[in-house]
C-alpha cells in the first residue's frame, strides 16, 4: 500500500517483525507467508497461488474530496495488481469489501465498482466476493487479490545477491509530481506558463490511472530473469530496503541512472525540484523494481527491448555492511535518504 | 459479517444484487461467486478453496469501550471462520488488515493478534499475510479467510427443497443476551437477583467467546446430509431469507422447537421478554442454519447424537409462494418479523 507516513511504514515493519516472531507461519502447503507482496499457496501441483489485502483509509490513502470514486475504485485494483505483478503472477481473483458512511450513496459506491472493475477487466481479473457493512466515520476499501504462478516459480523480495543489478521498469516520480498538481493551491493546480500541456495532463493521469507491470512481472518470472522483485508504492528510498532486508544485502543507486520521464523533469524544473528526489520518494507509480545477476544482464536488457519494456538498471547489490548508499551527480556516495512519498506530499 | 443495521443488511443484499447483475462473475474453475458465504475456487484436482472476507469497524462492529482488544480479534476470527464453516470447509489460511487510529498502542494491537491467533490456533488456521496503515477515524479490521474442501463437497445457500426440514445447531440468542448485560445500564450490568451467577456468566461467554461450528459444518458436508447451509451471523430471521431467496423456496418456522438455552430462557424472564424474540433477533451466535431431505432427518439426528453435535429441527421448507412464516405458540401462523439483531441491542 503506498501513501502512508514514513513513520507509519517503520512501524508496520516492526509490527510485522514483532508478529513474525510471535506467530512463525509453517503448514503444509505454504510456499511464503508474511514478508513480501503476497503469500504464496501450493494448492495443486501444477500452481502456486498468490494471494494479497490492502486496506485504504478515506483521509490517509484517498481523500474524496480531490479525487472521484471511479478514480479510488481503480487505484485500489491497481495497487493490489501491482502486488501480485511483483510475484511474477497472473492475476485471477478479487474480493472486495467496504465499510460506508451514510454520507456516501449508492451512486459513488457503484461508481467505486466501475473504477474497480475497470481495472480488473484490463487484467483478465474476476470481482468473486466481498463485504459491505456502514462506517461510522469515513470510507474503508479492502481489497484481497489472488493470482496464480506455476509452481516453483515466483519473484521474491529475497534472492538478491552481490555483485546483481538493481532495475526498475517505467519512470519514477510521476505519479507524485501529478498528485501534487492535484494537490497543490490553486496557483500550482493551474498549469504553471512553462510546463507544456501535453506534460501536465501525462503526469496527472499516471496518478490517477497507473498500470500494474503485469506482463513485465510475468516476463521476468517466467524467464527467472530476476533474483529478487518488489513493486515500488512507498517510493524506492523506503521499498528498496525491503529487498535488502530479505535477501540480507546492501545496495549501491545511481542518482544518474533514475529514469525520469521528461514531463516529470520539465514539472521538478518549474518547481525548484531536483528530479531525483522525486524519482527517490515517489510512491504509486507501481513500477518494478528487481534484480538480475551480473551474467545475466546484457540478455535481460536485450530481451526487454524486443518486447518493448522499458528498463533502466539504477544500481547494483552490495555486501549488508555497505548499507544502502546513492551516488550523487558529482559521483560521491552519501547514505540514500529515508524520504518518503508522504514526505512529498 | 454480524451485527449491522437491518437497512445496511438490506442495502448491502440489494447493492450485491445489483453488482451480480452489473459484473457477472463466470471464469475457468470459479464455481460460486458472490451471493454465498464464501467463494469458491476449483484450484486443484483434489481440492475446491474457499475464500470470504468482512471488514469489521469501530463503532459499528465492535466498541474499544467495552470490549477488550484480545476479545474484538478472537470475535472477528470466529466471524470469518463461521462462514468457512458454513461451507462445509476446514479453514486453512488467515489474512488480515488492520486500519489503526493513532489512540490504539501496539500493545493493544498485539493483543488483538492474540485473540486472532487464539481462534485460529483452535482450528488450526495460519496466518499468512496482512497490511496495517493508519487510520485517520477509528479502527477498522479485515480478515480473509480460506478453506479447503474436497473437490465437488461444499455447502451452498442454494439447493433447499420443499419438504426439507429446517435445522440449527447449538443454541440461539445467547449471544445478544450476553452482549445485552454486557452493554445494559449499570443495573442491568450487574446480576440482577432473579439470574444465576453460572447463567451471567455462561451467557456474556457466549458473546465474547463463541464457536464457529467447523466440526459439525464439516460433518454435514463429508455425509452430503444437508441440501443447503448458511451461518447465522445476523440472526435467524433476517439469516433464513437467504436460504430461502438463494433456493427459490419459502420457509415455515416453529417458534416452539427454537433452541434456546435454559440460561437465555431465564434471562429473557428476568427482563421481560420473549425468549422467541432473542433467538429469532439475536446474531454472532455462529451457529449453522441448513436443510435436510426428509427421508435424510432420522439419520442426521441419530448421527448427530452419536457425535454429540446439538441440533434442532425448527421448522420446513415450503414452496416460494408460502414466504416466511412463523407458527406461534397458539398454533398461528404469522408472517415471519424481520427483526434484526441491531434491532435488539
Amino acid at each position: 500500500v503506498a501513501r502512508r507516513k514514513a513513520k507509519d511504514t517503520v512501524q508496520e515493519f516492526e509490527l510485522i517483525r514483532a508478529l513474525q516472531r510471535r506467530f512463525p507461519a509453517r503448514a503444509p502447503g505454504l510456499i511464503q507467508s508474511i514478508g513480501d507482496d503476497a503469500a504464496v499457496i501450493a494448492a495443486s501441483t501444477t500452481e502456486w497461488w498468490h494471494v494479497t489485502t490492502d486496506l485504504l483509509a478515506e483521509g490517509v490513502h484517498f481523500d474524496l474530496r480531490t479525487a472521484s470514486p471511479k478514480s479510488i475504485g481503480y487505484r485500489a485494483a491497481m495497487a493490489n495488481l501491482s502486488d501480485i505483478a511483483a510475484m511474477g503472477a497472473a492475476p485471477r481473483f478479487l474480493l472486495i469489501s467496504l465499510a460506508i458512511p451514510s454520507s456516501l450513496k449508492q451512486p459513488q459506491i457503484l461508481e467505486l465498482y466501475a473504477g474497480l472493475m475497470e481495472a480488473c477487466r484490463e487484467h483478465g481479473v474476476v470481482l468473486i466476493g466481498g463485504d459491505t457493512s456502514a462506517s461510522a466515520s469515513g470510507l474503508f476499501i479492502n481489497i484481497t487479490l489472488m493470482g496464480t504462478t506455476p509452481v516453483r516459480r515466483a519473484l521474491f523480495r529475497k534472492g538478491a545477491r552481490i555483485g546483481d543489478g538493481v532495475y526498475v521498469t517505467g519512470t519514477l516520480g510521476d505519479s507524485l509530481a501529478g498528485l501534487q498538481i492535484l494537490r497543490g493551491r490553486p496557483s500550482t493546480r493551474r498549469r504553471r506558463p512553462d510546463l507544456r500541456a501535453v506534460d501536465h495532463r501525462f503526469l496527472i493521469q499516471r496518478h490517477l490511472h497507473p498500470t500494474a507491470r503485469i506482463a513485465e512481472g510475468r516476463w521476468l518470472n517466467r524467464h527467472g530473469w530476476a533474483t529478487a522483485a518488489m513493486d515500488i508504492s512507498d517510493g524506492l528510498s523506503g521499498d528498496i530496503r525491503h529487498i535488502c532486508v530479505e535477501s540480507r544485502v546492501g545496495a549501491e543507486l545511481d542518482a544518474a541512472l533514475l529514469p525520469v520521464s521528461a514531463a516529470c523533469r520539465a514539472y521538478a524544473e518549474c518547481r525548484g525540484f531536483d528530479p531525483t528526489e522525486l524519482a527517490l520518494a515517489g510512491g504509486e507509480d507501481y513500477e518494478l523494481l528487481f534484480t538480475v545477476s551480473h551474467e545475466r544482464q546484457a540478455a535481460v536488457e536485450r530481451q526487454a527491448r524486443a518486447h518493448g519494456y522499458r528498463i533502466a538498471r539504477i544500481g547494483v547489490i552490495r555486501p549488508r555492511g555497505f548499507g544502502l548508499q546513492l551516488k550523487s551527480s558529482d559521483g560521491v556516495l552519501h547514505p540514500l535518504p529515508m524520504t518518503s512519498y508522504e514526505h512529498f506530499r
